[in-house]
């Protein structure tokens, strides 16, 4: 049998997913493997001395030790042979990155850095690095650094370079030990592909994203680097080797001690790396530029491709070949969406949202004049401000904890609302609304909501396992198996029995109205916040 | 025995209260009776007509009937001899209103006028009246009527001359037939003293309040009562005789056939009457002008008595004479408190406050960023304005059910420091705060707060029957019992127990703080309501 199956790997915070699919996008298998480690939060493998606060490690032999474990599983549920396999593609957490010697051997593996937490790999969530964040913040905006224009203005706690000058800074031994400085994505494609790390593979969405690379003007320059700590330089230069390709390019073939490892064929096409919740796109069907992606869960994070690229302030990454070569990639979130249905739910005093929901789903568009500013986790997209807060107004002795649950919902349909309108401003089309994630299954109220208040249909796609999906599509494309990734996707993440929620046209005026209010609502709360 | 017991006698929506007190204020006896007819909102007596909505009458009788057979069980259970009656004093809901005949008989004792719904006393809750009310403010506005500066620029839906209008264009011919128009308490002390309509005694309380009367300019002049309906321009003239008189000033002696049915001695004394919710000002032992008296329920009335008149915008009633003759009373309110905390109560899914009352009880002041606006049901005072809405603001993922609560909480309290602030800003004297009515006792967190916010130590007056002592108060000053109303009040209304809650100074900044901030919300809310 010829090969004709696509191996997607799926790297997540507590566990990795091997899914096989073929050209047709028929799923052959799936399995998961947990990491033997999970997060190192409390203390480093093999000791009982307590970690910082806000740390959050992980162990780079349980990646592939787990990606092994998964794979052979998958192959074996799938009774597929080696060579069935024509493509392998990557999505990973990010940033999760880590420092290691030339030849890709991670420092924390070395007997006398074990014991340096800050050799380990850190993983997206690890939040050590505030004040690096803060003065990389600081100074970039005393320069006028160009790049802040493509990250809405701030750069985040969680990215490339708050974590490598957090570690210059707290365990300078360490980063004087880090020949090179990667993400774990790239890290885990290079023991893939092999190579020196003069030509190791490197992502261009982890670093448009992540590590202020562009294509057009590469990495911050050793000026800034320099002004933030002398000795972080020639950080770039002298410790960031390697290509920068987009996902879906091939990375290079299966080497042999990998082959044999995870039971493939070597020469086996890689795909370069991809942020997992970007994987979402490819793996909700989105083929054409101006398909609005709304990946959500307990937050949001919505993304776009689009053929031109405009700097939308507001829009926390703008990156071109940011999740499909040849696109421009935008990336907008919310930060709090089913965190927020479940606070709710708790200050409701319900067991679960199903009454509640009902209820809701029974009044009117504007629940009776309350009204929600969905900031309960600050804003990320277009205020890009952790630290404004949430509203309801509008309250009177009549309204109900449904009525506070239909508000929540609108505010929340209004937050993408204002999203979109932000993007078409500054014209970038958005044709097209498809929803994924775990929440649009489970909630169906919210997609309802949001199709409304967007005027849109929203298609619901089906797939359980979107960026495993993603992952894989991108496996098929550096294997070559279609001419564009538009072919790919079409032919591989075209969900036949998708539901598409249709707008409710009679509720149009009243949302009109009632978004307008909102926007007075987040324009006032959001220039008069308490000065804490 | 000589007389040495004062009745007060407290009219209530659902029933009237008998009390006997001596001039210590000791409680001798108390007794209840129920009203035969209760509210009537369905059908008039003896009919199944349905009544329109918005409609609450009473019968006249039952106000006769329940008085007697409160007082005669009132005096069997204190072992009293009607000698030991030494005067009667009367408080009554208002504006609870009739139209009568020159001699007194309700017109809906009449056979051809019993059917006629307009023709029974209005009970103060009556809302048919909402036409009349629109147009006497707007034709009062737009003749820069001077009386509005009193009642903070509008009239109310339940006062008497929108009852009246109410009559005389929804039923003409019992307007044509009314040749007394009083209020019931009016009514009731008329009946007690007897005399001709000429002189039949009216309280400065209920006309101040209730009339649009004032000591100064009387009552509204004929050209504004033309300009509202060419048949009302001389109502006040041929239709509203009798003579006003501070509650507390004796109205007669009680007549022999009143006399026979309650079971007193003729001749007793009778004060004016007065309104039932000022009543709990000298019934919470406020003697002084100055003294802050909030009665706190579902809704709250906070009363005030000064020496000076002094014109508070939003202030919703400022009436000399209108609580204790010589003072000029001034009275302020919140639209919703106990009802406002029940819905809280009911939206958190919680069966009672208690254990959110703990809960609140633990959080520190400013309930951790949270912000309630307290206008569930509008703002009464200082804004006059109905149809303003509740919020929350400050809201995050953390906060839970108890959060929202203590907020509601503050926010009430800020709502009573604004009313503060406003009347000494006018030239007001607040000088100590007295917390009446149900919700201090089954609620203390509310008076700690309230404390706190305030920055004043607040005395929870311990009075069951506030209403009916401060009847009995006014009872024996009209029968000369005391010098003035201080002494009155200072030896019958002094509560020996009362706890007195201090503030906790060290919570002083904090609540300055999140004061301004409440304030800065009701500007803004109150700017940019929606247009419905």
């Amino acid at each position: 049998m010829p090969s004709h199956l696509s191996l997607g790997l799926d790297f997540g915070t507590e566990s990795v997913r091997a899914l096989l699919v073929d050209l047709r996008g028929r799923e052959h298998a799936s399995a998961v493997a947990k990491y033997r480690h999970g997060q190192i939060i409390d203390a480093l493998p093999g000791s009982t001395k307590k970690l910082p606060p806000h740390y959050a490690l992980q162990h780079p032999q349980d990646w592939i030790d787990s990606a092994a474990q998964a794979t052979r599983a998958a192959l074996r549920a799938a009774g597929a042979k080696p060579a069935e396999i024509l493509g392998i593609g990557v999505d990973f957490t990010s940033c999760t990155m880590l420092p290691t010697l030339g030849d890709g051997t991670p420092l924390c593996f070395l007997e006398w850095l074990r014991q340096e937490p800050l050799a380990w790999p850190k993983l997206w969530k690890h939040h050590g690095a505030q004040v690096q964040t803060d003065r990389i913040n600081q100074v970039a905006r005393e320069r006028g650094e160009k790049f802040l224009a493509r990250y809405g203005g701030t750069i985040g706690l969680e990215w490339f370079f708050p974590k490598m000058l957090e570690t210059l800074e707290k365990a300078p031994r360490v980063f004087k030990a880090a020949e090179v400085w990667l993400e774990a994505g790239d890290w885990f494609v290079w023991q893939l592909v092999g190579g020196d790390a003069a030509t190791l593979p490197r992502s261009t969405c982890q670093a448009g994203y992540k590590g202020m690379w562009s294509a057009e003007d590469g990495y911050p320059s050793e000026d800034f680097l320099g002004a933030l700590h002398p000795d972080f330089a020639r950080v770039v230069t002298d410790h960031m080797p390697g290509r920068l390709l987009a996902p879906g390019t091939s990375a290079g073939g299966l080497g042999s001690v990998m082959a044999r490892k995870l039971g493939l064929r070597e020469g086996t096409p890689v795909s370069a790396a991809i942020i997992d919740a970007h994987a979402g796109v490819p793996g909700a069907g989105a083929a054409e530029p101006g398909t609005f992606v709304m990946v959500l869960g307990t937050s949001s994070c919505h993304m776009l491709n689009s053929v031109e690229e405009r700097f939308v302030p507001g829009v926390a990454g703008i990156v071109r070949d940011g999740i499909l070569p040849g696109f421009v990639g935008y990336e907008t979130g919310q930060a709090a969406v089913g965190d927020a249905f479940d606070w709710l739910r708790r200050i409701t005093g319900q067991r679960e949202l199903g009454a509640l929901s009902e209820q809701a789903a029974a009044l009117p568009p504007g629940a009776e004049g309350v009204l929600c500013l969905d900031w309960l986790n600050g804003c990320r997209t277009p205020l890009m401000d952790g630290s404004l807060t949430g509203a309801f107004t509008g309250l009177t002795l009549r309204h109900t904890s449904a009525h506070l649950y239909r508000a929540l919902l609108e505010g929340s349909a209004f937050g993408v609302r204002w999203i979109v309108e932000l993007l078409r401003e500054h014209g970038v089309p958005v044709n097209r609304f498809v929803a994924t994630g775990g929440l649009p299954h489970h909630n169906p109220l919210v997609v309802e909501v949001y199709a409304d208040v967007l005027g849109a249909p929203v298609t619901v796609h089906p797939c359980k396992h979107g960026p495993a999906l993603g992952a894989a599509i991108l496996g098929a494309l550096a294997a070559g198996a279609f001419a564009s990734p538009n072919a790919a996707i079409r032919a591989m993440a075209t969900a036949k029995s998708a539901p598409i929620i249709k707008p409710k046209t009679k509720h149009r005026t009243t949302y009109d109205k009632v978004y307008a209010r909102y926007r007075e609502l987040a324009a006032h709360h959001s220039k008069n916040k308490p000065s804490s």
